[in-house]
């Protein structure tokens, strides 16, 4: 079993010199480190056959071997996005606020990395050097812990990096990825308040309610997505039925899909079966509520459950109001704090739902679709916060880090 | 036992509400709050009576009856609390940023109330209207559990804010004191997820690490304070003495005391007799390593525990080093994270302090004891946080707040 109290003592000691790095030095590591992927290019896939060749003997399902397969492009896209953290600002040294108090002391709010940052993530090999490369360039030390069924692929990429690391003379306990597959590992992990700031779990839904139910480690919540598109009774209806396609087809399965239609009860007559023509042509299964239910191919009665559910396929559940404010109560009480959007030519309702909904991101006349760290222009993303605290929505750099305060006096004492 | 699954669900549809309301009508409801207070003393007074009667009858320490106990001063001061977190500007509705992307959305980030703030507290029950205060006019509904010590005060507070909400047409439910002393309605509360979006323990260190150990709602760890002075080779010796003296000795058990010195060797035979001289005189014990110790009546030597050691009490652990480096690295081998001094005329190595110690606090030439909400300017405070995550150092009303970001397009599709 990995000693993970002496990888999370090495991840401690090793975050204070990477706090202190310029950025000059950060960059040159990913380059470094973009080049090393590539140069080991054979020796992963080497390694990701092997994962690969245990995931068929274990009989895993084409998908996710998929997911887990790594390529010669795959590899250069790891690499790519090593590139391109390497050109993104670095957050770390940022002066927030600068003010001066009565008595002379000049306080300073000051950027800084947040730590120690452990990841808990699911088969795709590619998270390792991506996680890796955000946190290291916001100034993070970073304790990856994979899953098991990429464990030789992990270890190779790891090995990469450390080989990019150590050319740069930075520690490479920089990143460190847990080389065991127990899961009493991960429960150890969860709890070890002692040297890591923040879990950040990528994956499904069961992943993350497991940490976040079993973590004592603060944890950033990402990931779920029960998306709501609402359509008002002014609505401009072709570009509703865009708005609705784009959100529930261009990309099935991502947590920024739309799960639900929210419409006024108005307009049922006049747009749904236009609607449902053009969602049927993309084989969507719609789940309807009684008033929205039309006679067609396709078309099923809506359970209260498909209100609360996170399809991640091809299926939308229709809820009928009669008010905005009607809309704006059921979205409040089935999303999931993610993705929101309202089709309106109604500036006042516009607002109103602006204001009232209660989600990482609330749009108006646009595709849900956008809620991502690079249609944000972030550059690139660790996750999608659905979570209150500390950050909401698409996380980038900015939000690897915290801050804190410097200052400077002159001899003063309290009273 | 009280019925947590509900009072988490009013709480929950109250902070819609409370989202919404304008700040006119807050701090109208703040002014009313401490008026009621105000009216009510009488009967606080005589609730207040219970709980003390019923402390005496167990042999509760004076000192905890004293801060359990209740005056007409120590109402008013609440009351005026309130009236003070009424004049602060309202932190709701700040837009924090706002871009155009190149598709053509307007993207902002504007400030928005946490939520539902849940606080676990001790037997002090001014916090049931500071918390109230603060949360409330940062736009959050709040779920309180005090102290069993202080039940009956506890309720006759909140059933004085209820009349004060009720009068001003906002729901009373903005503020719900559990009405129990069942520590399984704690461990309940700690698990509510899906109605309390951040739990903030108030009190000491066996309370905050029962909730942070058993919470799997997101926590704001706060209030551990093993705080570092740091005395340079070529320090003012009269200002060093002055700001250690302030730090240990103004208040003793706060966190923003200072329990260890750290002091650079060269300086121990100049400075350190009248450095203890002083502080034996504020008859502050000494518990120093082999070179710091002199031979005088109050000094110990120094175990490794001693380092690790938030006392509260008039005591003072002192550490020597033979460089800055030294220094840095024992500071953030044992600090807490949160408040840290460097006593010195040399900018180098001021600039080094501020940039390699980690807290959320770290001062040249200041006391410790500034780390405060309203020495920071920011009018009152809920705590001081001592993690990474969300919020570092004082937290005032900005800090018990979130964001969220609002979109407007017309039309636009993710390709």
């Amino acid at each position: 079993m990995a000693d993970l109290k002496e990888i999370g003592k090495q991840a401690k000691a090793t975050r204070y010199i990477l706090a202190g790095l310029d950025t000059d030095t950060k960059n040159k590591a990913l380059f470094t480190a973009a080049e090393c992927l590539e140069t080991d290019a054979a020796d992963i896939l080497a390694e990701n056959a092997k994962d690969l060749e245990a995931g068929r003997s274990r009989s895993m399902p084409e998908g996710l071997l998929d997911r887990l397969s790594l390529t010669q492009k795959r590899i250069s896209d790891m690499a790519e996005g090593l590139r391109q953290v390497a050109a993104l600002p670095d957050p770390v040294g940022e002066i927030l606020d600068t003010f001066t108090r009565p008595n002379g002391l000049v306080i300073s709010k000051r950027r800084v990395p947040l730590g120690v940052i452990g990841i808990i993530y699911e088969s795709r090999p590619n998270v390792t050097a991506d996680a890796f490369g955000l946190c290291f360039k916001a100034g993070n030390a970073v304790i990856l812990k994979g899953g098991s069924d990429a464990i030789f692929s992990n270890l190779a990429i790891e090995k990469s990096l450390h080989r990019a690391l150590a050319q740069c003379n930075i520690p490479e306990t920089a990143v460190q990825l847990i080389p065991s597959t127990d899961r009493a590992v991960t429960q150890e992990m969860m709890r070890l308040n002692e040297s890591i700031d923040v879990l950040i779990p990528r994956g499904g839904a069961g992943l993350i309610k497991m940490v976040v139910e079993n973590s004592t480690v603060p944890v950033i919540e990402t990931g779920t997505g029960n998306c709501h598109v609402y359509v008002d009774a002014d609505a401009d209806f072709d570009m509703a039925i865009r708005i609705i396609l784009n959100a529930k087809t261009q990309r099935v399965g991502v947590c920024n899909a739309c799960e639900s239609l929210v419409i006024h009860e108005s307009i049922c007559d006049s747009f749904l079966p236009k609607l449902y023509q053009a969602l049927r042509e993309k084989d969507v299964e719609i789940h309807a509520d009684d008033r929205a239910f039309l006679e067609i191919d396709g078309c099923v009665p809506a359970t209260e459950a498909d209100y609360g559910t996170e399809y991640l396929a091809l299926k939308l559940s229709v809820k009928t109001v009669s008010s905005l404010e009607e809309a704006i109560g059921h979205i409040n009480r089935y999303n999931t704090g993610h993705s929101e959007a309202i089709i309106t030519n109604n500036e006042a309702h516009a607002r109103t739902f602006l204001d009232q909904v209660d989600a990482a991101c609330v749009y108006v006349n646009a595709s849900t679709r956008f809620t991502d760290g690079f249609e944000f222009g972030f550059g690139a993303e660790i996750g999608i916060s659905t979570q209150m605290l500390h950050a909401r929505g698409p996380m980038g750099l900015k939000e690897l880090t915290s801050y804190k305060y410097t200052i400077r006096g002159n001899g003063q004492t309290r009273s």
